[in-house]
């Protein structure tokens, strides 16, 4: 069961009782037992009770009290006076209720959270859906891990950069680009910072971004998003193993974070988040593809692990992990290769799902054009990217975390569209 | 006269002497005194010196630093040896010269910051002007200033939010949107996250968020960027003046916060920063008006002030000031009315530049939907926006900040492209 609205108290109850007070908020319910009225009442932080009595609240209270619809904003004055059964151990005795906004009935969705609704309901009416316990809760993790992963950042040595998202031509191949009408020209969104921040690593050495990322993906899933958000990293003189040391201690801290500072969080998300030990476990892609055989699904070395067989690995896993040695023939074309086949790219996965991709890039000019043009690009179309391995590239290696992905797993969510305020998928576009 | 790159040392740098260490960087400049060769190395955080000495060091060593080009990337392996005249008081013998990424020569742009650059060649050429070490000094501000403001937001008990950057309509009227081809159908780039910040207060009550603004403005001017970012509150409950309150007490903190910790690259940068005094100056638009009459440029009551006004009003005004009282014809339709003529918008200036605006927005439904029939919008295309009015909206307030506004004011450029990595105008999208 969820964590329940009435645990946490709301941050404006005075500290010191028989003072008059003014509280403002969202009307939660009410109960009615004849002479005495309970209201109970929401804000950012928690819950507070005002109780009008009979003997003591004037009609007018009384009457407004009756009157007032569930999710109004209401400002209660009053005075604040000890009471056990209330949250926090205060009820407020109104002496006034000002209604300053009221809300119309019934509401498109319960938000109480007791009527169960389907996702495209709770997404059609999202800003009544983030009034319930558990979707307010998981927005409010949000917030807080991006902050970790900030911090993490900033205590490791990296600077932040901002690429653009607009970009002039669809050069990285692969996934499908959203065109824009540039004025007279066309240019389109950019899938990923990838090229900008491996031109920035000879300035700053150790780069970080979380930007949005856009992909015309057509096939609509429970995983995939066509606009998310990506936490990038790019290291100057960093291994593929270097960078996977800062994927999963940014992973550890972020889930020491939560543990330490967000249990009533995950309570009413209903979240169960277990702690992670480094280092996590390293499988190849060979052992990779031996587990999926073991367990049915057989795969041709050189082919990418499908959702089935990441489905069957991750069984056998019990916690996060990485795989590596993937052949270089289904890594991008800027990703090092490793002798005649493999490559210096990896996946951090949780379960079935790729947490993170990355790897050592290649930093020699002229095996980078070649590896274009073995991929079929043209290199006149890196001409810009192409310059900053003129000038003293430096070996280096990064990874991408999708944001979506990572509060998914940690709260435990099967549909990406549940993590994200206002997801855009195939067929949504609004609210 | 600009910082001098000597006067910053490597973090590789030993602590202490007498060991054998191994350092990276790329090579700043050389020195040749017959029988002794300086080096000095840069890396992220600052400089190094190698010394190569005829007697001590291989005619290997001697050869690799003769061959060496600038901007390539080399390893030195050697003594780490005491050194007064050298940065950091320390110079390296080198035993050993690796080279790891050789730099074409000659650069396209003098690095030295010696040879003054134009704009277009210094962005034509990003990734090597950013070798420069005002340009690089710049970008650090960047992330430093960034991480202020997000820390400033953590500590008022701001919520962060992440809204869509692909919009169904063009609702918001005004500024031109870029379209996009979103599979069938067509979608635009958030102009701003106005409305979706606003439907979040009834949750969050606090909200902020720092994202990517796309305008498509077709006037290229040293003020405009077509994609930028934009720091943007919202906050339930508080008038205009409280939230001017959080406007300018975030100004002060970045300023604080830049001088306590960042002197060094305001040297860098060529940038002197003033100690912000609170309150801000606060001068109606009656004021604001009346000022650029005085001072030769007429304005009649209910127009906008132009750039031309708007450096005459700045420049009466020594310091950052608030423009408020604003004619709510001139303001958007989400603007709350102030009696008959004036609205509850305000603009935060510095000079003749607009830092943030905002104000209390419209909280009534209603008045809501009877201002955007006034502007000539169709409430039917708000329907998702309304909807969040109509079950508990409180009266609230926000404000947006330009990102490099900011940027240009506190390193005093005078270009708003010089303060983008890769800015994006009507005729540049790349690199």
């Amino acid at each position: 069961m969820h964590g329940s609205e009435e645990r946490i108290y709301s941050s404006q109850l005075p500290k010191s009782l028989g003072k008059e007070v003014t509280l403002k908020g969202w009307v939660l319910r009410k109960r009615d037992l004849g002479g005495i009225r309970f209201i109970l009442i929401r804000d950012k932080d928690g819950v507070f009770q005002a109780t009008a009595v009979k003997k003591k609240s004037s009609p007018e209270v009384f009457e407004a009290v009756d009157s007032i619809s569930p999710e109004s904003v209401v400002k209660v004055t009053g005075e604040a006076k000890a009471m056990d059964q209330a949250p926090g151990g205060v009820e407020v005795i109104p002496s006034g209720i000002e209604v300053i906004s009221v809300a119309e009935s019934p509401l498109p969705l319960d938000v109480t959270e007791k009527v169960r609704a389907d996702i495209d309901t709770r997404l059609d009416n999202r800003v009544i859906d983030l009034r319930r316990l558990g979707t307010r809760s998981l927005f409010k993790l949000r917030s807080q891990m991006l902050k970790y992963i900030r911090t993490f950042f900033d205590q490791e040595g990296f600077t932040e950069i901002n690429t653009p998202n607009i970009i002039a031509s669809a050069s990285e191949g692969g996934t499908e680009l959203f065109p824009i009408a540039y004025f007279e020209r066309e240019a389109f969104l950019a899938q990923s910072p990838q090229l900008y921040k491996e031109e920035l690593v000879p300035i700053f050495e150790k780069v970080w971004e979380i930007t949005p990322i856009f992909r015309a993906e057509s096939h609509n899933t429970t995983r995939h998003l066509n606009e998310s958000m990506s936490i990038d990293i790019e290291c100057a003189f960093a291994s593929c193993q270097d960078v996977m040391g800062y994927a999963e201690r940014l992973l550890k801290t972020v889930v020491d974070n939560i543990l330490r500072n967000d249990g009533p969080l995950l309570e009413d998300i209903g979240a169960k988040v277990k702690p992670i030990t480094l280092p996590l476990p390293v499988l190849t892609y060979a052992d990779a593809i031996d587990i999926a055989g073991k367990r049915g699904v057989d795969i041709e070395w050189g082919e990418d692990l499908g959702s089935v067989a990441a489905r069957r690995i991750g069984q056998e896993m019990k916690r996060p992990y990485f795989i590596v040695d993937w052949p270089d023939e289904i890594k991008p074309f800027y990703i090092q290769p490793k002798g005649d086949k493999l490559s210096h790219g990896f996946d951090m996965m949780w379960k079935h799902l790729e947490l993170a991709s990355g790897g050592q890039r290649v930093h020699d000019r002229n095996l980078l054009e070649k590896r274009l043009e073995n991929r079929g690009l043209n290199p006149h179309d890196f001409e810009y990217h192409l310059q900053a391995y003129k000038y003293g590239m430096p070996p280096h290696s990064g990874w991408a975390i999708g944001v979506e992905r990572l509060l998914m797993v940690l709260t435990g969510k099967k549909n990406i569209r549940e993590v994200c305020l206002f997801p855009r998928d195939r067929l949504r576009l609004v609210p």
